[in-house]
């Protein structure tokens, strides 16, 4: 299968080292210059020619996600009959646009592909990455189309272990909660911290919950703003249970506090038998 | 030197495993007869008569804080010319009203260890989990007094790496921050989680941000409730800064919301450097 990777940051770049070890014909485009180049003569793409899009049968956009729809706009005469794939953090702002302007024999279908590093661009890319993390393909159809299989194989072939099909404004306010407003906790965490002390007063938990505030900061505020009113909503609501946890402390409230501790380690505790 | 530990939960009996390894003559209690009697059997300590308090050179607190404060109360006896220590996670508020109970001939000085599992009781001690981690010791002389220099000894013994000397006021507020507030917002993480689907969208992130919400409820809601003036200033000050970054999304502040997270993941960086 041919395929055509939109940007070779981390995760593209990734994307297409990995497709290629399982034997897809991959090609890709960079902004810039010299990192389709480098991918090029590491053999980590067979080229770089907007033409191989026109032939691909699936093209995987990479990019941020204002950053899609604007090269999609650009470049709309090359998108005709392919399987067309982004991945993507959030998704109805995105989708709504790309639909607006695909033309209809585009067979467009979304994915979250829920991995990352630290560290960003093509020099870090990493094959590993996808090793039994969970993929979101979005679309609600209990029967898969064609184009759905097609990206549910890939996913297989890149290592992810849990597929799960889901609407995109499930999608959005499932992200807003596991993933955007968790960022932003390990974020405000670093932005408090103003005690010169703090290093030597640390035990794992700090370490463990500020580790993602190493974030890319464009992506990210991208990603933020795309998905404002459901990630608002969402903080609103950690605010307001917060202010509960803060109130019953107060007012010392022992033994609803502790009931509410409980209540959360048994959650926990199910989510760890749920995802292993 | 002959240590008489008080309460052989996972620390007490991690504690008492470890320096009995390192030569220290361990006895110690616990208010469940069958564990003193297993701690007996296993060789973790030489016995678990009241008595062999009064001779020890050396006694560790290793309650709750208020069963701490409890314990010195109904067996104060016992109490004359030993070196008397703690390992509780918040400091003012216990050593304030142990200060007042104690005869002048007891040496005190309150510690804390910043290791801990997720799992508790006896039969998770584990001798190990102190390597490398922080040890702060509640004293502002800059010159150690001798049971200072023991206290010392016996964290380089059980394997802590950085000792760190710290006034009780500000012990409580640097925990407030890097300890409280992260199990808090792990802890609120769980509460909020009502999505069935939670499990199949989520990334590391989740994972590593509510792991310490498996947390022993009875002691952390003594804890949160026993520091509860610094832990509401400090839960304050993060919601104050998590409306700020709110806000910054709402109006799609995209500059000013890339450059915190710039901050953010600076300050980060800046951390491991510290703590490696």
């Amino acid at each position: 299968m041919k395929v055509f990777i939109v940007g070779l940051g981390l995760m593209g770049s990734s994307y297409a080292e990995k497709l290629k070890i399982k034997g897809y014909e991959i090609f890709g485009i960079d902004k810039d210059i010299s990192i389709q180049e480098k991918a090029f003569k590491d053999g980590v793409i067979k080229g770089f020619r907007m033409d191989d899009m026109l032939d691909s049968e699936l093209i995987i956009l990479a990019l941020y996600p204002k950053e899609n729809v604007k090269f999609v706009e650009d470049h709309l005469k090359y998108f005709n009959h392919q399987i067309l794939t982004d991945i993507s953090g959030t998704k109805t702002h995105q989708m709504d646009s790309l639909e607006k302007i695909l033309p209809k024999s585009i067979r467009y279908v979304s994915h979250h592909p829920m991995a990352g590093r630290e560290k960003s661009g093509y020099d870090n890319r990493d094959i590993q990455m996808f090793e039994g993390a969970n993929f979101l393909i979005i679309d609600e159809d209990p029967t898969d189309r064609l184009e759905v299989s097609i990206i549910k194989k890939m996913a297989m072939d890149l290592g992810f272990k849990k597929i799960t099909k889901i609407s995109k404004e499930k999608h959005d306010q499932l992200i807003a909660h596991t993933s955007q407003l968790t960022h932003l906790l390990a974020v405000n965490l670093m932005l408090i911290d103003n005690l010169e002390e703090t290093k030597n007063a640390t035990g794992d938990s700090f370490r463990d919950l500020t580790r993602i505030a190493k974030i890319n900061e464009r992506m990210w505020a991208q990603l933020f703003i795309d998905n404002k009113n459901v990630l608002i909503e969402t903080v609103d609501r950690f605010i307001e249970s917060l202010e509960s946890l803060k109130s019953n402390i107060l007012n010392e409230e022992q033994e609803l506090l502790e009931s509410k501790l409980k209540a959360s380690k048994e959650r926990r505790i199910k989510f760890d038998e749920h995802s292993t």
